[in-house]
């Protein structure tokens, strides 16, 4: 039995994938072995990771003086990665949303100078601010697209002038359209919207490889993986396997532009319902709201237990706000299909009913 | 059809092991999700990477003032961790027996002073040295306890004098009985001997733990994942997953005493071959032989090829040498069945008599 699971990460992942990858999980294809007992040189691996990097340039719309980078360690490790490889005059901006968002800003400070160009932090970072105090030189403009613990995004890239913008996505990325072209440097941890957790996604413009500080760890180095394609060691394999399966299912259902319809459909579903609610709020401002992580609160905590313990009775699982915001949390990737998002309306008016 | 897979990692992983995993991958237990799917800070996930733990624990012997840490980036990263973490000093002696051993010496040059102790490079690595030139007041002393790429391990654990001792132990993990006390800290890939790609095992002293540089990256720092029992980000949930199936089945078997007598059998049955051949030979001294990696050459680079060729059309796969040894290679790590090996060695009888 499958049950509807509003995870904010590892999260729901495509029915037919998971239906895919068992019945290949022992033997895949004719090769006679499971996936995960291939040698990463060998060719039947090899392809698989050339057909992920592809279908993720396909459908991201990846330009051609972009790398690719299949790394390990999650977004966390970018955040020391990240100023290691960029800092050349040794500072940069950094717009701070989430805790995500500040713990990348405190991690990039142990290397080079960080101005907080923007934060929300004021307003338990229920808003994007939208002035940023950009500082003069700096390496790059760091932004958290969208923040899973606070339910925010910024429905428009930032625009820096010019100074190279990067951008964790890990909670967005493919769930809308990007245009790329109008960043330096995309990373993502895969657990959200992509794959199991265990890979990363860099996706970067070739001219910021190879300039990276004295001290950072070869592994940390986007150009140890650059020059290697991903291969310098033996990759999370398993992940990019189910990267590419994730990504097949993606191009069949009609892309990237047709997932973000979807996932518009759903978010609205959702945030009409609170907003009709004499129960349920989001204190969110309207125009940030996430379109992947939709917050409610009661304003009561008990009520809100007694909501989260309800719905997971009724097999709605997982939907605990972060212990920093509290309330409910319904995190809506591209794998959890509107029937699901139906379901938890469904229960929030029956919910209501039985508790005004 | 499964084949027999004789690659050197990611490597053959237990049938029993990959058929439960491929029953439950759709929906674990009662939890009516993938184990893909779940939040690594849910109860259900949590029980999971507890019980890898505790299984790890209990098959090594590991004392209670060790920390057992996830990490990932593989034994690669952990290159640069250890003299990152462990330096105090300064200074650490190296071991230099293959190609791993020689990237750990390299990459701690960049971080502190390394004297190589000893190295076999002279013997293209057909030999572990006996004589360490060790230093005086060294942070640690490294080593790789078997070469993967060599086909050599050390049949007795070096003696330092009391300086700390850390090993690279990725293809010996769980293959012999190690008398964990007398190691500082032990590191190792899991994709050879114990999971899919993905996680890396750190075990080391507590005391080791909160002396790491100033530079170190948090998600390199043994303290962050100390401190939150490999729970800071997100873990790689699924490798661990795999883990814990491996090490149940694993214990099942008899645990690592048992594991360790299959071990010497199975590697005696080709060593055997290989001496009593008139084309095949092993370059190792053979004191020096590994247990998980088995050389074989017949001098004649054709023949080779033949030899590999022919053995994967009868299911015999991965028998390439590593291209800086050449010739063939059999990783026969715990999950290779007797039943391979003896098919190899039935194999191996069969070519010499069409080929002499």
């Amino acid at each position: 039995m499958r049950i509807f699971n509003f995870s904010p990460g590892p999260a729901v992942m495509p029915l037919p994938v998971l239906e895919k990858a068992a019945k290949e999980l022992v033997s895949y294809g004719d090769s006679g072995m499971s996936v995960m007992e291939m040698s990463h040189r060998g060719k039947a691996y090899m392809e698989i990771q050339s057909a992920a990097e592809s279908l993720l340039r396909g459908l991201m719309n990846i330009p051609q003086n972009y790398k690719v980078l299949f790394m390990q360690g999650g977004a966390t490790q970018q955040f020391s990665a990240v100023p290691l490889n960029l800092c050349v005059n040794g500072k940069a901006d950094y717009i701070v949303t989430g805790s995500f968002a500040k713990k990348a800003a405190q991690e990039a400070q142990r290397y080079i100078k960080v101005n907080v160009a923007a934060s929300s932090e004021d307003g338990n970072f229920t808003y994007i601010p939208d002035e940023f105090n950009l500082s003069a030189n700096a390496d790059y403009v760091h932004y958290t697209a969208n923040n899973t613990i606070y339910g925010t995004r910024f429905a428009s890239v930032p625009k820096t002038g010019g100074v190279p913008l990067v951008t964790d996505m890990s909670s967005s990325i493919l769930s809308e359209v990007f245009d790329i072209s109008k960043f330096a440097l995309i990373y993502a941890g895969a657990q959200k919207n992509i794959a199991p957790a265990g890979v990363t996604i860099v996706i970067l413009r070739e001219e910021l490889i190879g300039h990276a500080l004295p001290v950072t760890p070869h592994m940390l180095n986007y150009k140890t993986h650059a020059d290697e394609d991903s291969l310098h060691n033996t990759p999370p394999c398993y992940s990019i396997y189910m990267m590419k399966l994730v990504l097949e299912w993606l191009k069949e259902q009609g892309g990237v532009p047709a997932l973000q319809k979807m996932n518009e459909e759903k978010a609205k579903l959702l945030y009409d319902q609170i907003d009709e609610s004499k129960i349920f709020s989001n204190p969110v401002a309207p125009r940030d709201r996430s379109l992947m992580n939709v917050i409610f609160v009661t304003g009561n905590e008990n009520l809100d237990k007694k909501f989260v313990k309800e719905a997971a009775a009724a097999g709605l699982s997982t939907l605990a706000g972060h212990r920093s915001v509290g309330g409910m949390r319904a995190s809506i990737y591209n794998a959890m299909p509107l029937e699901g998002v139906k379901a938890l309306v469904g229960f929030m008016k029956k919910f209501e009913t039985e508790n005004k």
